[in-house]
């Protein structure tokens, strides 16, 4: 079977994509597995430009087939901010409570209608001889006054899905995985993963 | 038949694609027939962000599946140069010949063995809804002291191509559009192309 190199350190993350493409005859692996230690900058500004650095970076430095994602939270009243920026918006070392704190901060006074914004995910995947395809998924949702929920991380306390009547940490982690951007885009992605795998790539 | 956008002015290079691409189920259209006069701007450091910031201009553009591509000539003696510079190296309203001799001159005195070269052209794909791919072609040769040959255009008549004895511009047409880079870019994104154009675009 074809292996499938997803660019990540995080065992958690493949498993979501293990599930997410169970229905490709793909063989999954990832970063710490093949041995690879060095890292792939992210200097995009878009979250297309770091999925694509980082595919086609890994698909290099392994010579395999190689998916790679970014993702991240973009509020309109913000001109689109956090973004790219999602995971240090408040500062390298910062929490999610203190990113979601600053959140807050900046959209006080901001009525509800304003407050709209989005989950996306942006999922590029590379062959080592430089063909690459990349698929996006987003959720829309509106930012809520104060964090609800135990469940998911990040920005999901305060990230409310009209369609559900609940925030994203309100829902069970089987349902949030149905309906995430990551999924919305793992789907997008499947019919060019097929291509993009099937030829010119050699079987390992 | 679903349409494919060609995004260029350029008649010649519709004709072209038409016959790299006649076995697609795809009817070829491009801007002027559109009637798009906006202008992408071509902003990035590489042929593949060149190529994805217009098939993705244009697909927003236009509502459709738009393919974009961005080549030039790459001399390893000057690091890559011209590269994504290669139609205004010699400045913006600078000739072939120009072009030509601005290039002879930088690699005075550089022995054949270090005047390798590569034309590469980029083609990227995308539609309307954020999906994407994209492949790349190159033809390898050596930079000669001086042109040779009537055909092609551009660099051709100094690039050499050790396999066929002759310069790009010693080719027949015929014989260039079939093993140039362009050709090989087409033929690398077709299968691409197809997963492309088939889930979640509508017919027109």
């Amino acid at each position: 079977m074809k292996r499938l190199l997803i660019a990540t350190h995080n065992p958690g993350k493949v498993r979501e994509y293990r599930q997410l493409l169970r229905d490709l005859p793909l063989e999954l692996t990832y970063l710490d597995e093949v041995g690879i230690t060095e890292e792939v900058e992210e200097t995009g500004q878009t979250f297309l430009e770091n999925a694509i650095q980082k595919a086609m970076g890994y698909a290099e430095l392994s010579g395999m087939l190689t998916l790679a994602d970014d993702s991240g939270l973009e509020v309109d009243a913000l001109g689109g901010a956090p973004g790219v920026h999602s995971s240090r918006y408040a500062g390298p070392g910062a929490s999610d409570q203190e990113r979601i704190d600053k959140l807050l901060r900046e959209l006080e006074g901001v009525p509800e209608e304003e407050r709209t914004a989005r989950f996306r995910c942006v999922i590029a995947v590379a062959t080592p001889d430089g063909r690459l395809c990349a698929a996006q998924g987003t959720v829309e949702g509106i930012i809520t006054e104060s964090p609800r929920g135990e469940h998911g991380f990040g920005y999901d306390p305060i990230f409310y899905l009209p369609d559900k009547g609940r925030t994203m940490a309100e829902l069970l982690p089987e349902e949030k995985n149905r309906i995430s951007h990551r999924a919305r885009a793992a789907h997008a992605i499947k019919p060019l993963l097929k291509s993009c795998g099937e030829e010119g790539t050699t079987n390992e």
